[in-house]
């Protein structure tokens, strides 16, 4: 084990994948296919996606990872001269190493409240752009992105949802969702935006599978169809074309069949909610109300040296000199015994 | 299967992985580990690429494919008004889609001779290129890219490769070896370029997995100690760092333990040669004089037709009205049944 | 003077401005006018530029330079996965330091004929992409850049550029032509191609300031209304936004008054003509047949030592140990008794 | 006039050139010299540059514009991994339509005051970024931009940006000063910043030519050898090279002839104390302390309505429902009697 023997809570891919992914591509391991997605299982699980999404026209493409998935999407939709607006928090804003603009666009970052965007401040910063007699000289605002859930944790609910779903139709600019953790988004109570809703609000988002399950792969749908025309040619260009284009269907035909992802997700956001009801009764401060599966909350050096004793934790952000938040987060693959634990250590 | 039952000599990723990597990622499927090659199994695989290459000091990391460590790493290594000499039927001028170009690196395509670059075009371009008048308004050439073996399957001697070296740095540019199939190559009677010789004559190369036995993942092995500085962050910025950076870590450990990687490139090798002795005792025309996995043979449309009831091949090129190359691409899985049913069917 | 005293045929841009547009920006300089070409002079030129292109509903932009002009209305115009077909002596292709790529787009270089592409060429590669299996894997045309004059002050005549014109629209694929020499061309007895045909025929097509007697300055002209969206803030992007706009739009005014800009090519190729006589009568060899204002000659070592003793000629190219092309540059300034001076240097 | 017969102050670069150059440029017309600014003219400019910012090792380049010159000095100084810091409200954040990431590079904004970045920021900036434990995931903070004066017409003191020189150079990281209008700051009487001071403390900086008396054109200066190899070739790549170098030479060789520079500067800063003085006294709210040649001030749009019969303003920004920012600007070509009238008109 490459990490010590404490369970760790750090991360939501600390594990491979699921062990039913695992065994189908054993299954079919020897089998011969056609590369880039052409074969029968990359279909399949494209159907099984538009089945779910209630998306029939829809055109889905496996990529390997999130970074590489938001960077293809967003140079794919937007002119060379338009930017995207983003949380200043989001994924694209910090953590991709300008991947984005590695593509030529600027990410414009909004303010949030605990990883979220208000329709309110990207009303306001589309009439102020169009209002503004010097716009022709600012990048054109072209796309929204949104993640859900947000890195935060946080969910949009479905009403926030359609608001932004129409401001940004009524502008003519894309509205695109990251679902990087989408499983545990869809199995949470608190959430109303089903994967329907997804497809009918958005112009293209991806369904998470390195951190829902899978040993790597976001499947990307885009419902409206031929919205993204020559798509292929662009992933190839962005160097997200994989070969073996039925390593990532296959992942996604196991997910999408028998509910697979519903429960990877279910089993997430159990484990969450009882660590959560612990924290509470035992008298923790949650540092943002996030109903996912990720809990930040705030410890000082002492509490987090004697967890740390039990249980690996996340690091998350210095507070001040003693006050530190942390992140547990729970996936498909957590254990109960090791949320025993984690409890027992509180 | 998702092809007819004929076996398929279409391509060298017809399949899943050597069932020696799938036992590995099951086997520690549920342990836990630090993502991003931070992990045991990715360390344990760089530690055993830098002892088989005697690069003690050499940089490796894993990406996913092909036309993703070409981009980065040429992205990584030029200088943003450098551009790269290539074969002009290399991969990265022709079959990439321009992701080169996407990083804003012009291929400079040179003449060819069965897929190879000879030192004396090399150096003749490089000549030309500092005595021109106009060099400044020209794109500086800053690299050479091979491909060993080459998209045509023939191999540089290392008599070959080290000219070039030599050419490279001389003129203080960079020597980077595309090993999509190095596997094949290494296997090769006919080949004399060992993983040191390449370690010790290149500034880049890598190490191909896709077509080589794993399910992804290609190795790239950049020899000299901080040739290439913040390197994780280009790579991260091309979308093309794994959160599981195990899954890749695992798949070359294995690769790189009791020989794999020796042993895929036999079982190809070995086939291959059969199937080239079967082909020139029945007197069919090679295309091109390639002695690794893959053979290149001229067909008539009724030749064609009759072994595509029995076997399937890769189409290559059309030569004229009637007659056409076919690829026979051999791999670490073909079975000793097909080739059987193949030569059977000549 | 910053070149020795002998006259200089070395380039068609050795002096300033052609004297009325001096006399213009001084008359005007004092008044106070908007920025970024809102200005009434620039107005007025695009009007007087419309009209002699025959063109009510082009949109007109007056950028710097030939390079800068070329880089923003590719990318303007091409998607991010597409690149441009050009001669492999265009000056897209060699001389302009990779200012394409470094925007994303490859320069897709085909063979050419004194400068000039085919419409034969030109169609089989079209041809050849779309028929190849894997041309998803491809950069895709999505434009043909042709020179008027070329970079070899060859001409295409106007039944070949009709016909190249049909195939790209049979292609859906844009045509456009770089005219940093358009007054030579047009004012050429040989040229057939008129400002309203090239307006017909091509997508977009710039009208050189730079070489055709302005201090800078290229006329954009996009014939077809709103072919271009937001073109203005993908110049301002490309760092091509002129602040003081007017100083290209005065320009520009005065080159379509009064026939100033026929009167300038007239000037040039009547000097070239009075010197590729006296080159025949004294048996000089012409390297290229170009009958507008460029004339290339081939000289032995002696031969040039002996003119440049009392002219300065271009060297273009090294043809062997002893013989080289030299290039005869003639401008809107050529002087009467300059031409005097080459023909009885000869 | 293109614009009413109004007196405008809306901007700073609404007239032509100084008379004293388009006199040069003139008298130098007919000359002939060689291209892309290796005329004797741009040599003699920047030899003067060099012995006014006391930098005799320093390279000197002359771009068209502003935009463009950031761009190409921030990407040819930046590695593809790196990002520009920036005050939110800087030129590159804001008015350049992403032209910093159009070549790949991401701005990275930071908070300002009166449109100036404090040391304190920069430096909280730096550690935080190298405290994070997910940098490598990050754009790398590779320079700082600052402008002198800002855009809010505000100075850097000395103090101040020796300060920022020295974080910058302990963080291993480049100072980049825009001067688009620094003759503006020399000639104030609050500023104790000297051109030597730049040179010694900045690694690129830029004299602003279009706003400051030229019809165009920037002088980069890089004061340290070889800072920028191969600068040349990025200009040219980046489209920003002037074929008639000589047409930027010869203004700032002007420019930098019998103190014109700072002439243009003293010019504007008068006309604007004696304005401010005015707005002093009768009352006025002046939006920003900005001691140069931009005055920010507050109307009623009654007050506007009533000034606006008299002079031209420029509009800044609306405060609410009935109050404004407008902006005065002041230039080298502000008359006294304009001056009285806008007094005059308060």
């Amino acid at each position: 084990m490459s990490i010590a023997k404490r369970p760790s809570f750090g991360s939501d891919y600390l594990e491979g994948a699921h062990p039913a992914i695992l065994q189908r591509l054993v299954e079919t391991n020897l089998e011969q296919s056609a590369g880039y997605g052409t074969d029968t299982y990359s279909e399949s699980a494209r159907n099984k996606i538009r089945s779910a999404c209630r998306a029939p026209e829809a055109a889905v493409f496996f990529l390997v990872g999130g970074t590489q998935a938001n960077a293809t999407v967003i140079d794919a939709i937007l002119y060379s001269y338009q930017g995207v607006l983003a949380a200043e928090t989001g994924h694209i804003s910090i953590h991709e190493a300008g991947a984005i603009e590695a593509s030529g666009h600027k990410v414009l970052p909004l303010p949030q409240t605990n990883g979220k965007l208000s329709a309110k401040d990207i009303c306001h910063y589309l009439d102020r752009y169009w209002k503004d007699e010097t716009h022709e000289h600012m990048v054109m605002p072209g796309m929204v992105y949104l993640s859900q859930p947000t890195e935060y944790g946080t969910l949009y609910s479905l009403s926030e949802l359609k608001e932004i779903s129409e401001i940004c139709h009524r502008n003519q600019i894309a509205l695109y969702v990251d679902g990087a953790r989408l499983a545990y988004a869809l199995a949470c109570p608190e959430n109303d935006v089903t994967l329907p809703d997804l497809a009918a609000l958005c112009d293209a988002f991806y369904i998470g599978g390195t951190k829902c399950g899978a040993l790597f792969g976001e499947a990307v749908v885009v419902p409206r169809h031929n919205f993204i025309p020559h798509f292929f040619t662009i992933i190839k260009q962005h160097g997200a074309l994989l070969a073996k284009g039925r390593i990532a269907g296959i992942q996604f035909e196991t997910l999408f069949t028998d509910n697979l992802y519903e429960k990877i997700g279910q089993t997430a956001i159990e484990a969450a909610g009882r660590i959560r009801n612990a924290l509470y009764d035992k008298g923790y401060k949650l540092a943002i109300p996030s109903p996912t599966n990720q809990i930040f909350i705030e410890l000082d050096k002492a509490q987090l040296a004697a967890l740390s004793d039990k249980v690996e934790l996340g690091f998350w952000e210095n507070l001040d000199e003693n006050r530190i938040i942390m992140r547990i987060a729970t996936s498909w693959a957590t254990r109960k015994e090791d949320v025993d634990q984690l409890i027992a250590s509180l």
